[in-house]
This record gives structure tokens, sequence and C-alpha cells, in this order.
């Protein structure tokens, strides 16, 4: 595969839209353009070098059961070992656990070029990750300093156990056990399903997040306690003890991140610490809910960005067929696919999408900064709104933008040799894990919408209508706008449609919950590319780079021209109401 | 995987919507509703018994190649005798050549249900279909006699070699040559990829039709012949003679379909014979051409009924959640996911699309009946023209709909312990060979719209245009004719935007070219559930099976409600132009 991190439209985002150096968020001011871009050069050579040609051998290898342990994929621990040397593991982790106390932020825009140069591999730092953050927010003082250090430099790496067998949505099923011993630990016992990362040979220990019932709780989800089970015990002087009594009951084969160890786990009375409350493991497990799907709606666009690079390579390259305008390649046999307008509406599908998913994603996670750094409620609601959309259009549609790249491949595509059906099965799994994406809809449409009287979606509204507004009259932007306000107004006619009707019938809102959520991500990246076309605007006015500020407003063009319509689609959907999609007993399927 | 042939709603199309004994097309007459009825039961209990359960086997052994010979996974063989016994290859294949001399459309109806239980297997036999209607159009009396009985009956299966390295669209580029001997035959030299059952095991030899380019012929597509290369020598009393000069370079490691054996063939010198005229070998294939597109079209569908079926089975199993309006399974520890109505759309999308998906596809089937049997010009410019449509919608919506089904089942359906994941990784093929749908869109707007002067394709505005007229003021028929009028004017709207514009602008009519095919594909939809909505309804008057016939009237209503109104996207897109679509330079991407 070819990768090279795309260092401009980063910077372009970093500096001319989100002006990140004028921002008020704490850390934000440090980020002036050459930092950023040195920090990005770095982190793409990385990608480029290291991980990227290690993306297939994962594909191919997987990971494998032996004796206990697993094995991963040719290269990946020497791979490993070079991403925690360069401290790229722990650039936003505090500067007292060994961090480096960047804004997540900028963890977000490095972990972009890592996931699409080798998505399978990433996850195990990205895992990490987050019993980092749980482990940081909720533990007690030891607990940090056990663990913290560790995870920051992915000497252990970390898991996130929740789904079971039986369960997945519906945690409150859960069958995990927790017994409380005389020493304050508990003995954890049960199977859990599905755990990424959850062996393998790249590091020292294996740091397991654990959600299980320990007595008292009640039933369902509020019965839940989270639980640090670490796969060596770790001593009071930090040195590592015995294995613990956690085994792999399998490595599962999927569909793609192959190179990534997806496993059974086994705990058989595993020595856990209750970490939290008890009883409050699901708040704890929310409270990284926001970075944890932030960072799933990364993959979605970021594999994409990958396919969509080899696409293009690959439209440059192969000769087929003449432009129906007149040859492109006359003294060659024929002209390269990327003359015919087919190949580039599809490409053009795919750059507008990863362009606006790239603004959206980095303007979420400076919601997140702002949030956690300044204590911003608003900046808190309205990410708190946005995650489903992120999480749930930025897979589905980077999953279809996979497939589109690989249909310029044509039946090269099809063949494990080349790189396109890699990025389709591995792209697949971001709809799925850390909430299927009709989970998503679910919670915008059932939750989000109506959290605190419904003010944060009406403080989005505001926002759209204000975007539209700050530029009225201006001509160049006139495409971008008369787009984004239409959009508008049909995002809130389907919030109406279900403030009148949801109520007294919940299912005409969630019939139309997946198409709320995709009309509301559309109008993101409706409101993204406004943005994003101002600061390009402003940025040529000043003299700016031409070819990247024209390629910029053209591809924002289509997007608005194109996909923005898409929005009157679901607002029909949701406006047909519940009776079509409910008519049927379950018996008629 | 679970696979019961949906003989109800293949009998309901068969005898209800298409009142086959009383048409005109010869052999229509004998179809009685118990003759099908059998057949049809018959059939699908080879599908469910003997071909689905070697599904996964396909998918997990894989073809393998040994010593230049391709295995195939274990029990194709046996399998494959079971179906040649059934005479299940020679439906409608001519009796003085071993067949049973049904219409093309029972062949397709049967086809559907082997296709939904075992594509890679099925595929077999497909190839040899086609090659038994080359021979048998263009084939000479000796070439007939000696090689369709065979190939009827599958003793002896057929390759189509159009692909080399280099070009697959563009066969213009083709190098494969053919030397003419002496004694009339030819030496075929070249190397030919994606060649499904190129090589296997289960057959006595393997017959391949070969484009080449033989001298004279001129530059480009205009050189090219067709050849018959068998892979045993045949003498002249039809025995098997010696290994002729035809070898397996390479079984292609694929994304899916991996029980079918998709070889590169090597040709050093092959013995070839012409069939049909020389440098008219294009043509030769485009005869051939409406056939096979219309079995890639039904694979669309068919992959995506097998998927549906198991997601329904899963949806009904597994107990996640509670319907919000109220427990639907008190006593148990959750409902089924069946109650929840996100989960309701997406098997409503499938099953809505699947069965009109069929409905379109027997009718293209019984247009090519209609068109061979009676030579009916109309049906043949007819389907012609639906071809690209049935090709390409379908199979781009059937994969959409597999990838749906796969999300029904959560993180199990990433894993391959379950069918999902190959449903979605079968299907994706149907969407590349046999011209990619790119391709069948630019041949829909490119050349068949224009095809003699537009006639055919305002005969098929005018058909939609009568099919709503026939049911004005009928209340129960307005939800399918009001819909359909709106999709139809988006539909001549877009036409009528290539004329004018088109003309001057090629790429004006190309860049909205893949929206114009999905635009028409909703229309056929909608013109598919409007004659089935009539039909039910007659029935339903005339005391039929209520549940079935009121559900299938519901699943039009989605139908209707729901995917229609992408006409009014794919509209808004077309008439978008080229501008959004040409605006940057190549390099700018």
């Amino acid at each position: 595969m070819t990768y090279v991190a795309p260092v401009k439209d980063m910077q372009f985002l970093l500096h001319q839209v989100m002006a990140v150096t004028g921002s008020d968020i704490p850390g934000y001011g440090d980020l002036d353009s050459g930092f950023t871009g040195a920090v990005l050069e770095e982190a793409g050579k990385l990608a480029s070098d290291v991980l990227a040609p290690l993306n297939a051998v994962g594909d191919h290898e997987g990971c494998v059961l032996e004796n206990g342990v697993v094995r991963t994929p040719s290269g990946f621990k020497a791979a490993f070992d070079q991403l925690r040397g360069g401290g790229w593991t722990a650039l936003d982790c505090a500067p007292e656990f060994g961090g480096q106390g960047l804004p997540y932020l900028m963890h977000t825009v490095v972990n972009e070029a890592l996931v699409s140069a080798n998505m399978a591999f990433n996850m195990y730092q990205g895992l990490t990750h987050g019993a980092y953050s749980a482990v940081h927010i909720h533990g007690t003082d030891a607990q940090k300093a056990t663990y913290l250090p560790k995870l920051a430099t992915c000497e252990w790496t970390g898991t996130m156990n929740l789904t079971e067998p039986h369960c997945g949505t519906d945690l409150g099923l859960m069958r995990t056990k927790a017994e409380p011993q005389a020493d304050g630990s508990y003995k954890v016992t049960g199977t859990k399903i599905f755990i990424s990362a959850g062996d393998h040979d790249m590091a020292e220990n294996i740091v397991h997040l654990v959600l299980a019932k320990a007595p008292g709780g009640g039933e369902g989800t509020r019965g839940i306690s989270l639980f640090i089970v670490p796969k060596f015990l770790v001593r009071a002087d930090g040195s590592l003890g015995g294995r613990n009594a956690v085994s792999v009951g399998k490595v599962e084969e999927k569909m793609g991140i192959h190179g990534n160890s997806t496993c059974v786990m086994n705990y058989d009375g595993a020595e856990g610490y209750l970490i939290g409350e008890l009883h409050k493991g699901m708040r704890a497990m929310f409270t990284m809910m926001n970075e944890a799907r932030l960072g799933v709606g990364l993959q979605g666009y970021a594999v994409a960005e990958a396919a969509y690079q080899n696409a293009v390579a690959y439209a440059k390259d192969r000769l087929q067929g003449r432009d129906i305008t007149g040859a492109q390649n006359p003294t060659g046999p024929a002209d390269p696919l990327i003359v015919h307008p087919d190949i580039r509406r599809s490409l053009m599908d795919q750059k507008s999408f990863v362009e606006g998913a790239r603004a959206l994603t980095y303007w979420g996670a400076s919601l997140i900064d702002r949030s956690v750094r300044l204590g911003d409620q608003a900046a808190e609601g309205l990410i708190t709104l946005l995650i489903p959309v992120i999480k749930g259009f930025q897979t589905d549609q980077g999953f279809a933008m996979a497939v589109q790249a690989q249909q310029v491949w044509g039946g090269h595509g099809y063949i494990e040799d080349n790189p396109a059906s890699q990025f389709v099965r591995d792209a697949r799994i971001a709809m799925i894990y850390e909430g299927a994406n009709g989970v998503q809809a679910l919670d915008l449409v059932g939750r989000k919408l109506g959290q605190d009287g419904g003010k944060h979606v009406l403080a989005f509204f505001e926002m759209v209508k204000k975007e539209c507004q700050a530029h009225d009259g201006e001509a160049r932007m006139a495409p971008f706008t008369t787009a984004l306000k239409v959009a508008s107004k049909q995002m809130q006619a389907a919030g109406l449609y279900f403030v009148q009707n949801g109520v007294k019938n919940p299912n005409a809102a969630l019939a139309g919950s997946s198409d709320f959520l995709h009309l509301m991500g559309h109008v993101c990246m409706g409101l993204m590319w406004t943005r994003m076309a101002k600061a390009a605007l402003t940025a040529l006015d000043a003299g700016g780079d031409a070819a990247f500020l024209q390629a910029k407003l053209a591809t924002g063009r289509y997007y608005m021209a194109r996909q923005l319509p898409a929005c009157g689609l679901h607002l029909a959907r949701i406006e047909s109401g519940a009776e079509p999609v409910m008519a049927l007993d379950a018996a008629a399927f």
C-alpha cells in the first residue's frame, strides 16, 4: 500500500480553520505551525515507513494462539517498540505519569496517520490509551502510580472487557461475577468475548479492565462494577509477580483487522481490584465513551483516506479507455482511469467525505479539550450530542468510501495481492464495535436530542444557522450557505417531527433514527465545509497556496452540490413514520 | 447458514403477477403452478440440503493448485454430480442436445435458489451455461454436436476468457494471439486472468472460450475473434485425447467466492478452433451478454436473500434489550432483536429490495424468452436497455443489503464462524465482474438510452406512465402509483437533462451515469411493486392467502415510501452536472 500523511490538510485545519494558537484552551497556544508541522512530519514518516509496510503482513499472517499466548504478525513487536520509543503513545498523557501533556487534539491528529497506515496495529495502543484514561479518571492514587506510567508508555497494554457471549448492547444481562475477598480484592469469574488486544507478545503485562457484577448491586446494569485484572499480578514494589487466573479461550477468525488479536477471555477467579465506585461501573465506562467513540469515528475516515490514496494511485497509473472529450495520453495505448467522469465522481465522493470528516473529528477533539481543560459545559453538551454522529455517520460513510475505492480497482480490487480489499474488511468493524451504528442512532434520537431539555441540539441548530448568516451576501460562499440552509431546515423539520410524534409513539422517532443520524452527519459535513471554505477564501485573498486552496474549495462545492441533498431523502424517510417500518408481524419476516 | 427457497414468493410472481400459463411465449403455457411448484420444491431441497451446507466449507477451504490441477473444496465434486444427475444444469438447453427445453425463465428461477445457497459453487455451472449458449448460437453443426451434449450435462464445464493483466474493460488492448494453422485450427498464445472455474477436479474436460487476435483484423476490438480451446483435445469420435497447451498459472487469493477457482490461464500455442466469424469475436460475446449480466444481477439479490434469511433468524433468536413500547417477551431476560425499530427498518430494506429485484429479474428473463422464442424486437430492445440496470443496480443494492444483514448480527457478524461475513464478501464481486458497475452506468447512459433513436427508453417511460394511469382512482393502489408517478417524472427530467446537456458536453451525462442507473433502478423497483401490489389485491379479493398477500402489500408500501424518494437525490446530483465532478486537475487528487 501507498500512504503519505496529508500534513498539508491537517495543518490547514489546525491553523487556518481552527486557529489553534489563538484559542483559549490551555495548551493550544503552544501549538504553533512549526511545532505541529514537525510532529506531523515525524508521525507521517513512522506511519509510511514502519506501519504501512506491516498492514498487509498483519492481514495475511493474523494472530495465532500458541501455548496459551498470542503471537502477533512478523514485525509488529519491533514496530511497537519503535512507537513506544518515539513517545508516540503518551502525547496527551499527564507529564507526572510520563506523558507529554499535549492536548487531546494533537493525539487525535497524530492518531489519524497511524490508523490510516495500519488500523489493526494501532488498536493495541488505542485500547491502552482507553485504559490509561479509565485509571486516570477513576483510579486511586495508588492505582495511578502503579499503572499509569506503564500504560502511558505501552510497556503494559490495556483492554476493555464488556461483551459476553449472550450480551453486547444489553449489558444488564451480564453474568461475570466479582466476589469480594478479605483483603479488599475481588475474585472475577466469567467469560468475555471480542476482547481486542486481549493477549499478545508485545508488552510485559496486560491490564484488563473488566465489567462484572459484585454482590448487592441489584438487577440489570445497576449491579455492574469495573475491575482492574492484570495478566501478571503486580507486587507492591511494582515488579511483576505470578500469572493471574485469566486465560485466552480462543483467537477469533474475523473478516478483517487480522493483525489485532480479538480474544475470548476466561476469568477463573482472577484477582481483580475495584476501580471507581462499587456498582457504578457503567458510569465509569460512560466517562470514557466520548473519546473511545471519537476514536472509532476517526478510524472510519482514516481507513477511507488510505483506501482513497491507493485508489488515486491506481486511477492515475492504470491505462484503460479514452477520455470521451479527447485523448489525454495520445502517445500511450490508452488514457489513465482518472480521465473518466464516473471514476472522478467516485474519487470526489471519497475525497470530499474524508476531508469533511477530518474537520469534524478535529473539531470534536477540540470540544473534548475545551470540556476537559476548561470545564466548559456547553462544549461538553455539544460533543456528547455529536459523538454518535461522529461515530455512526463517519464509520458508515467511511466503509462506503472504502468500497468505492475498491471499485476503482476493478477486478484487481477483489484480489488480496492488492490493498483495496483489506481496507474494506478492516473498515467494516468500525460500524459495529464501540456500540453498533444502530445503537448510535438510538443514543442520538432516544437520548441525546432531549438531553438537558434539548438545549444542546437547539444550540447546534443555532450554530448552523449563524454560520449561514455570517456569510450572507458573499457570492463565493453562496454554494456553501445556500445548500447548508436547506439542509439545516430539513434537520429542524426532522427534529420537529420527532417532537410532535415521538412522545405518543416512540417508534415514530426510532424508526427514523438511522436516517436522522445520517441527516445530521451531512449537516455537520456541510458546516465543516462552510468553515473550511471561508478559511480557504481568507487564505487565498492573503496570497496563500492557490492550487491547494482552490482544490479545497472545489472539493467542498462538490460535497455541497452532490452529497448535502441526501438530507431531503432522509427527511422524507423520517416523515414516513413508524407505520411502514413496523407494519409486519415478526412472523411475516 | 439457514436457507429455504422462497417458493411461495416465486410462485406468486410466476402465476399471480406474470400469469405465465396465459402468456403467448412458447413453452410458458406448460408452466402450470403444479409443475413449477414441484420443480421449485425439488430445487429448494437440493439448495438447502446439499449446496447450503457446503457454502462455508467452500469459503474456508478455498481452491488449491496441486501439481497443475485445482482441487475444489471437500464435498463439491459429490454435490456437482448430484446437480448434474438431477438434470438441473440443462433445464433450458435444447432437447436435441440433452436439455429439457424449458424457458429461460425457469432456469432463472431455479438458479436463484442455487445461487442463494452457494454462489461460488453455482458459478461452475453458470459459466458452463454461458459456454453452452455461445456454442449454441455461434458454433458450427460439428461444434454443436461435439460440445453441446457435454456442456448441457456439465460433464464438461466452460469458461470465458476475456481479461488480461493489462486490460479488462478496454479489450482493444488485448495481446493474446491466434495464429492460423494449415489444418484450419489456430495456435493460441497469451495470458488470461480472473478466469472463473478456470480449472477444477469436477469435470472430465474444460472448454475454454478465448478471445484472441488473429492476423488481419486491424486495431482495437475489431481484430478480436473467439476460439474454443479445450483442456483435453477431443478426438473425431468425441473421446478425449492429449492435454492441450493450456495451464493454470495461479489460483487467486480473493476477498470472497473462495469456493470458485479464479485462475490465471496460460495459453502456450494451445490448439484452438474459431467459433463464429473471424474478427467478429466481440459481437459474439455481445449476443451472450444479456443472459450473462442478468445472471450476475440475479446473484446480487440472491445472495442478499440468503443474508436476509440468516439475519431474520438471528433477529428472532437473539435476546437483547426491550421493546420501547412494552416487553414482548416478559418472561425472558430480554426481547428478541426484531422488536427494535431500527432492526425492523434494516430487515424491511432488505426484504423490500429482494422481492422487488426478484420480480425485475424474472420479468427480464421473460423478456429474453420473448425476444428469443418469439423474435419480439420490442422485448429485445427493452431488455437490452434494462440489462445494465438489472446488473448494476441489483448488485450495488444486493451488496448494501448483505452489509445491512451483517449489521443485524452485531459483533457476531464480523466473526467468520457465522455466515454473515461470507455473504458480504461473496456479494462484493458481483459489482465488479461481467462489466464493473461504472461500466454498466456508462453502457446505460452512453449507449442504451440513445439506442435506436431512443425508442426503447421512451417505450419504457410510456410503460411506467401507463402502469400509473391503469390504477387511477384505486385508493388501495394510491401509495404505489403516487410514488411511482413522482419517480417517473424525476427519471424523465434526468433523461431530458442528458439530452439538453450531453451533446455539447458528454461529461455532463457521464458524470451522472451512476446516479441515473440507480434512479432507473428504483423506478424499475417501483414498477415491479406496483404490479405486485395489483396482483396481491386481486388475489386478496379472490380470497387468497391473506397473511402472505397483506405482507406483500406492506412490504411494497415500505419500498414506495422509504426507497423511491432516492430518485429525487439522484436527480439533484445529475442536474448538478459535470462541473463539480470534473473541477479538479488530476494532480489535485
